[in-house]
């Protein structure tokens, strides 16, 4: 096979070779039944087990406590963001929606379809290049709930510390989840795709406190309470299986690797390597504040948009592949999530190096 | 590895082990890219011809009019039995629905949380062993569309031609898509869970006419309408990147094994194999009247319910698995989509003769 190429994408994004490895093994022979496993029924005591081993290694990971329910969706978590306010809010119910980028302005979006909806911050002036502190921003009394995303994937940006307020937090986690420890109880719901630190595009996490499950309206759809799914474990329709096996085996691959604290020091320490570049002179510019910048997705600029679209096709003629950034803010980014190596972002960082030595601005 | 199981699982179910070796290979280096099929982007080139690809096949393959959007969603076909009458129906509109079974039902439960739904035949009184002819049943004048489910996976039953008239169709075919040909102009929309004839769970194929993408009510979620989806071709959100390749390949081995002409004569040729044995004599029990009879799922009974646990535990241990029958009826099921091989009917057939010798009633 041709060398593994370092993938920058923002998600779906790299998974653990060990991981793809043991798949690729499962999708002609799942341990040894002679079946494969997208070919496996979902209600067979094989796919249970598989189901349920996913579900507990993040319990365990995240340290949920158990008056959480786990459930794997499907519908990305674009469907959260109306799954949410259809569940938990109605006329005359408000929330508060901090407005930090592209996924909370189309959650924001939605949830206006159900209640009152208090936009507290937004940052969308300074081409949401920054996230709030708490003291930024006011709760009003009456909300439901303060709804968040925790790691800004276009942007570059992520909250260092989760916001503290006396309300319930609901939170879009999809680019940062498993990537650092978390306060569950602190949270109504926490949702994310799984595609960039979980496994693969089609399934979807929501961690639900579970008094909140049976908030839905009488009449909507069946499919979309959060009861339906939370009483048949998420099997009341067929599950993405081969999704949540993939899940199942990077949660593993996590917990093998130290877990959550081990991995928020990777994370850092991968991060901050690309960061002391950017740093180092004017070549390089972030666009996140300092305060504000994410461990997951760092989106930066060079002098010119020429240079920047020089250095993102050289970069995968050397195998880095996937710096371009957002259509929404053009330059480039780099997306190193849980699973993307080490030795990626010394290749990431030595590059860089040489480009600005060669291509002076 | 251990010799491959025949598998009779209702869905998931068995896939051409072609498919599987060439994924079990992509999922670690696709096409030689040095990523893997799950870790590329959506947005990439690469991806978009896999997506661009699956589609065009199933538009040659079921000869898909140009008039018609090809959607691949999430949710399972479960999200369409709502999906449907939230963008078709609403206050004082009507549809004609015939209830043939457990999912005909629950997307009539699903439908009247949106209109007034006119449930023109059920045959829920004779344990849905049958399908009706064209007149047992008649659609009101003012129906916005006929609903039937093609092929009930839990009772074997099976239109055998489709339900004529003058009313836009619109059907659940997530258990016999492909396995024949369809006049497509006929439907509003056509949809199908790929985990049957065409792929893994995880995704839905949607096969809408063009002029119903916009009728849904202003204050639908974004997600839910179908011409959201449509303008973006399906692109909308995170797409489930994995199962999408997947039945893009299932689509090219149906191609080049003759296309919907061939497999239909295979499908037919294989389930009266099976229909034969039952025939036969008086120790097996079809469930379903004979005009009615599935060739995709195949219940079944033995002389008594001792006999079927019996039937069900020898078989698995001779590698015919998953002949349980659904809980809801119990007995047997034999479920033998486009990708069973006809092998698997040869050994089950002798098993059934050799079983019936060994265990008199």
């Amino acid at each position: 096979m041709n060398e593994r190429v370092y993938n920058f994408s923002p998600g779906p994004a790299m998974l653990p070779l060990d991981v793809l490895q043991q798949a690729s093994a499962d999708i002609i022979n799942f341990d040894n039944s002679g079946i494969g496993i997208c070919e496996i029924s979902h209600r067979s005591k094989e796919f249970m087990s598989v189901a349920t081993e996913a579900e507990a290694l993040l319990r365990e990971l995240l340290n949920i406590p158990q008056n959480y329910k786990v459930l794997f969706l499907q519908g990305g978590a674009s469907s959260q963001f109306y799954m949410i306010p259809m569940n938990l809010l109605g006329p005359g119910k408000k929330a508060t929606y901090l407005n930090t980028g592209t996924w909370s302005k189309k959650s924001i979006k939605e949830a206006k379809l159900f209640g009152e909806i208090d936009v507290a911050y937004s940052s969308e002036e300074q081409k949401f290049n920054r996230v709030p502190e708490d003291t930024e921003y006011s709760v009003a009394e009456d909300s439901e709930y303060l709804y968040f995303v925790s790691n800004n994937t276009i942007y570059g940006t992520q909250f260092a510390t989760m916001p503290k307020s006396d309300k319930m937090l609901v939170s879009d986690m999809s680019s940062d989840i498993l990537s650092r420890p978390v306060d569950v109880s602190k949270f109504g719901v926490i949702f994310a795709g799984a595609q960039k630190n979980m496994g693969p595009s089609g399934v979807t996490t929501v961690i639900i406190r579970d008094d909140l499950l049976d908030k839905a309206p009488e009449n909507t759809p069946t499919m979309l309470k959060y009861q339906t799914h939370a009483e048949k474990d998420s099997m009341f329709n067929t599950p993405p299986t081969f999704p949540i096996y993939i899940v199942g085996k990077t949660l593993k691959w996590l917990k093998e690797n130290g877990g959550i604290a081990a991995i928020e020091k990777r994370n850092r320490e991968k991060a901050l390597r690309v960061y002391e570049i950017i740093d180092s002179g004017k070549y390089y510019r972030g666009h996140a504040e300092q305060k504000s910048r994410s461990m997951m997705n760092i989106a930066f600029n060079l002098p010119t948009a020429d240079l920047e679209a020089k250095f993102i096709a050289e970069a995968a003629e050397q195998g880095l592949n996937g710096l371009k950034g957002h259509r929404s803010i053009g330059g480039c980014r780099a997306s190193i999530y849980n699973a993307f190596p080490v030795e990626g972002i010394t290749k990431l960082v030595d590059f860089m190096a040489a480009f600005e030595k060669n291509n002076p601005a």
